[in-house]
């Protein structure tokens, strides 16, 4: 029997672009698209979705399992209509990893090798050194250690900068110092100069990036998110800044997307704005890993990467 | 009896804190400041230098050994009065290398995730997201692999980004494409796309990173120069960059620093201006390097880093 796919995304031009790229890597399959407004269901057993609408799931019912076309599963987990039963698999690794690695070392430098201030000189025409920094001086506390807060953390510690990390469950990183649970959380921050959000978002780290917490990092403290933007109060992180208790941050994730024009981070200029593109899903690598999912699927083989409706993630 | 050194360098205030410096960390020896207006010579078998003044050397007749207070030794070289005989030590390491990483770090992530873009998006109050990157797109080359070169080249393949070497000696890295000697040259520079320069300045390198070598890169190229001002022709990279023929360049050193106020470099929105900060002496770690050398020699001991006259390096 053929294996039958349904994919749906946030709009029909990027839902066709995956859906040829899935026919590509697996011709004996079918891939369709989902609309909604030619509600015939078409019997798939496997939904391929980006932000889809809430209606597929009324309209799908023979769905198993559900492939994230991303990392984070919230806005998905949300749905109204997705069943309690459907299987939801995220996507894991699939460059990634790699890639939040880079803008993370890219902010971490700007900060701690104070590149935001040379070029602050550079257009005063100024040639201003400044003293050597002391790596002990900027340690970094990643939030979250999955596959890609791991890879971050130890991509930092090999810099040579002090590193800890924080997660609900204290699972050992070589390298790491880690800090487990909400008991420990006050700990790691005061413990940490750069903080990075690699942060599922689930409704126990909604807003934890707020004034109180934020407060309790090292004087002169660095904000990295790349996670969501619905971690962050963003009013507080405006008032921590200007109110000198920070010293900057580098964002590519925000509550509203895309960033409104008239949104005070545009133009703060202790803010770096990136527009979501920390990690951009790289289409081959999705590809390869999705149908090799389904094809173990297929022969009854457990995959990895399946979501925990209890934790979110 | 007493080691004695003298210390000299660009200026009485430095002279000043690095001879303190050498003071607490060895109180039996003897660590003088050497000033041209009181020229009785100290007997010093030793002398610790930053740019220091040519009559250094016709005054202080005893002299056994230098020890620079930087890895590149050009500008020593070049002084008149330096006697022939006179063993030069270089600074090695140091905590050099790590700096440097973190500068070509920086500028490669900045050119090749496009954060120059990103950042001109933002000053616009624009969303605009661009496809992600491949790295085999963006392959690098470094030029000089010595301690440096190598660390800054394997610190770059580390983040998956294709990465060739370029030494006048072919001597092997692992896991780096090596292109040794002159005749190899176009084919290194015809295969990168961001070249890094980390080279010492000797009459065979000085002008290299010039029209002819710089037309060779990729399209779109982009130059990292971390060595010294005088490898760069810099009007042939103005012209190549204002001509399209590269995507622009990271530069912290110039043919004459404080770089002039005047100079087309500050303003161009394709150059990166940093005043030499890639790599900062650190006072700790030379310190303790000098001293441990010194100790070496005066036990007979032969020490590293002693300077090769014929390669001027």
């Amino acid at each position: 029997m053929t294996v039958k796919a349904i994919v749906a995304t946030q709009s029909a031009d990027n839902t066709r672009r995956w859906c040829q790229a899935f026919r590509n890597a697996w011709p004996e399959a079918r891939f369709d698209a989902w609309s909604e407004s030619s509600p015939v269901p078409s019997g798939a057993r496997y939904a391929i979705v980006w932000q889809p609408p809430s209606a597929l799931f009324r309209n799908e019912t023979a769905l198993e399992a559900v492939f994230n076309l991303g990392a984070g599963v919230d806005s998905l987990l949300r749905l109204p209509e997705l069943p309690r039963s459907l299987s939801i698999v995220r996507l894991e690794g699939a460059g990634m990893a790699e890639q939040m690695v880079e803008y993370v070392l890219y902010g971490l430098l700007r900060a701690a090798r104070e590149f935001s201030n040379y070029a602050v000189s550079q257009a005063d025409v100024r040639w201003q050194t400044r003293p050597a920094i002391r790596r002990e001086d900027w340690p970094v506390g990643v939030m979250g250690l999955g596959t890609i807060g791991t890879e971050v953390a130890q991509a930092v510690a090999r810099l040579g900068y002090p590193v800890a990390g924080w997660s609900r469950t204290a699972r050992p990183v070589p390298g790491i110092e880690i800090f487990g649970g909400q008991e420990n959380l006050a700990a790691f921050l005061a413990r940490t100069r750069v903080l990075v959000n690699v942060l599922p978002l689930t409704p126990d780290t909604e807003d934890i990036l707020n004034r109180d917490n934020l407060s309790r990092l090292l004087p002169d403290g660095y904000l990295i998110n790349v996670a969501r933007g619905r971690h962050l109060v963003e009013e507080d992180l405006l008032a921590l800044l200007d109110g000198g208790r920070l010293m900057g941050a580098m964002l590519d994730v925000f509550r509203t997307e895309p960033l409104p024009a008239d949104h005070p981070f545009w133009r703060h200029p202790g803010i770096v704005v990136t527009p979501h593109v920390a990690a951009i899903t790289l289409q081959d690598d999705t590809v390869a890993q999705i149908v090799g999912k389904i094809r173990d699927m297929e022969r009854g083989v457990a995959v990895s990467g399946v979501v925990n409706r209890g934790s979110g993630y």
